[in-house]
């Protein structure tokens, strides 16, 4: 389909462990800082002098998380960095280092790792991240990528999810819900394919919503826009895995209720059409999509007025005495209990 | 063989991700001071205060690096938080906290991931870290596991690899070639066991071996006495893939060549008669066995008279200048060259 088909090999087996690390970091560049000393040793040292750090982790595996048959490996290292800063961002941290593990298998060559690891590298320059340690060794079957980042904050900027109190704004950044339609495009480009592999498909379209899931941006520049806007959020997370699955997290660990309302979640038209087109309502799919590494926070009515009118940041909804619970409240003004049904790595369902 | 069979079999489908995240991690406790906020949001925070921090991490692939049929799932816990604090302790620092990811088919039941978590529990306690994070996913095949360790040190502790002068003595904790020996007993009693599942193999000769394979220590330990004796090292590295193949990271890193006498490498007799049983040479299984998860390191001859007599350190050769390379001399006097054959992660072969 859309990958690009590499015409040369070069066999793994051919330069070894610490042969192929070198190879595939040789390029990466030092720029924070914080990082006292690389790839190369034991360990990693960093020296975060008086600021707090953040560590989040996490693991991507084959066919669970990405499918390579219409994922490009540049893309796949691309957003392997980036759901991982996105859990950074969601403390109100700036990222600064990451690891990078890969287990890969033999049907790999050495070109198809380059390409992965020309994707982290990207993503490490436009993040201004370095890339300081790392492993790699074989799988016997597909391809696993484990991704820890490291950011550095002053204690009194930290995020948690458990600050949102009763009448805080419930905000969401960017649009919601286009990177699962997207999958849903190249699921079905990817039936079509096996059925007519001569078949041209126009993508047009879809190109945002696929952009969404292929490449997805962490939201580095709304912790920027935050602070210059003097805005401090009281619970921020990311929304990895949908709307109502991330707003129980900051309900259960606030212990608050919430009200969302249906008319003010933001979709991208794209989004809005393809629904039409699947026969699907939007609304579901923006409470339930998951992946879009949008962030959804809550902060004070006070600061209201300084967030009023930016196009990066939507009210959606605000924050209620727990006893009141959690509801969607619909276009024809019902009150629907929000559920968690969120994107489920263990059962592979949506 | 020597696997706990559990009858007990609860399905992960039942718990779902965070379900089965909260369920694992329930009873970790959080000890270091440094660790602010552990499991349970976007990122876990960390502060240092003035102190450098290090990071390090591993991936370990079922069938790769481990094998289930003779691997219990609490020592293979154990082993996997060890093997990166061992990379912690070679840079000279103390370890703080992990982070744990695991992916899993739905061939393990609940109670197989309760058992490697209860290993994953002892190590943190033995070894006082916090585990602060992780991910848990479905795998399509076997189980994977990934660890990221972190540690403190006083910027004037850290010991790199690239730190060995001419005329430093090369020093080895404990003693090698143990693990590896350990891992041929047990592959052999594999193969006898599915010609025979009836046959009750004698392990009793082999218990060191044995242990030192599957529940290797990492040398916290000897960060503590070399403190206490006021010995710092000029270069140091953790024996994973083997002493020849450590003895070359440092004289690569360090820009030197280095003498090692055969006969004063320090061998357990278990592994000296299970080497003859095997009708292989000792100093061969020393030189390129890994796993013991021993610290390699170089110090001042200054230092020689604090550790003299010392039973966990023992001297084994010095570094020489760069030009006159890196040499065995045997027990005949004849000088070998050293060459790298350490445990391949990539090529699968020792």
């Amino acid at each position: 389909m859309i990958e690009d088909k590499n015409q040369s090999r070069t066999s793994l087996d051919q330069l070894g462990e610490f042969g192929l690390i070198d190879h595939l970091t040789q390029n990466f560049e030092i720029n924070q800082k914080s990082t006292i000393k690389g790839i190369g040793d034991d360990a990693a040292v960093l020296d975060f002098k008086s600021k707090q750090i953040v560590v989040t982790t996490d693991l991507l595996v084959e066919n669970v998380h990405f499918d390579l048959s219409y994922v490009p490996l540049k893309h796949l290292g691309y957003k392997a960095v980036v759901v991982n800063l996105s859990d950074v961002y969601a403390m109100n941290a700036s990222a600064t280092q990451i690891t990078v593990s890969i287990a890969v298998s033999n049907r790999f060559p050495l070109e198809a790792l380059e390409e992965l690891y020309a994707g982290i590298e990207t993503a490490a320059k436009v993040y201004n991240v370095d890339v300081v340690g790392g492993d790699t060794t074989s799988s016997t079957t597909g391809l696993i990528i484990s991704v820890t980042a490291i950011g550095e904050l002053e204690p009194e900027d930290i995020v948690y999810r458990s600050g949102a109190k009763q009448n805080d704004l419930i905000v969401v950044t960017g649009d919601i819900g286009a990177a699962y339609m997207g999958l849903q495009i190249l699921e079905r480009e990817k039936e079509v394919f096996k059925v007519n592999p001569q078949n041209q498909p126009d993508l047009d379209p879809y190109t945002y919503i696929i952009e969404r899931q292929l490449r997805p941006e962490a939201r580095k520049d709304i912790v920027e826009l935050l602070k210059k806007m003097e805005v401090k959020p009281t619970s921020m997370i990311d929304i990895s895995d949908g709307l109502s699955s991330e707003i129980m997290h900051i309900c259960k660990q606030s212990d608050v209720g919430a009200e969302i309302y249906e008319n003010k979640i933001p979709l991208d038209p794209q989004v809005i059409s393809t629904c039409e087109e699947f026969k699907i309502d939007s609304t579901t799919i923006a409470l339930n999509g998951g992946e879009d590494y949008e962030l959804l926070m809550t902060i004070s009515q006070e600061d209201f007025p300084k967030i009023k009118g930016n196009p990066n940041l939507t009210v959606i909804g605000y924050i209620t005495e727990k006893a009141r619970g959690m509801h969607l409240i619909t276009r024809g003004e019902q009150a629907v209990p929000i559920i968690a049904k969120g994107w489920n790595a263990m059962k592979n369902e949506v």
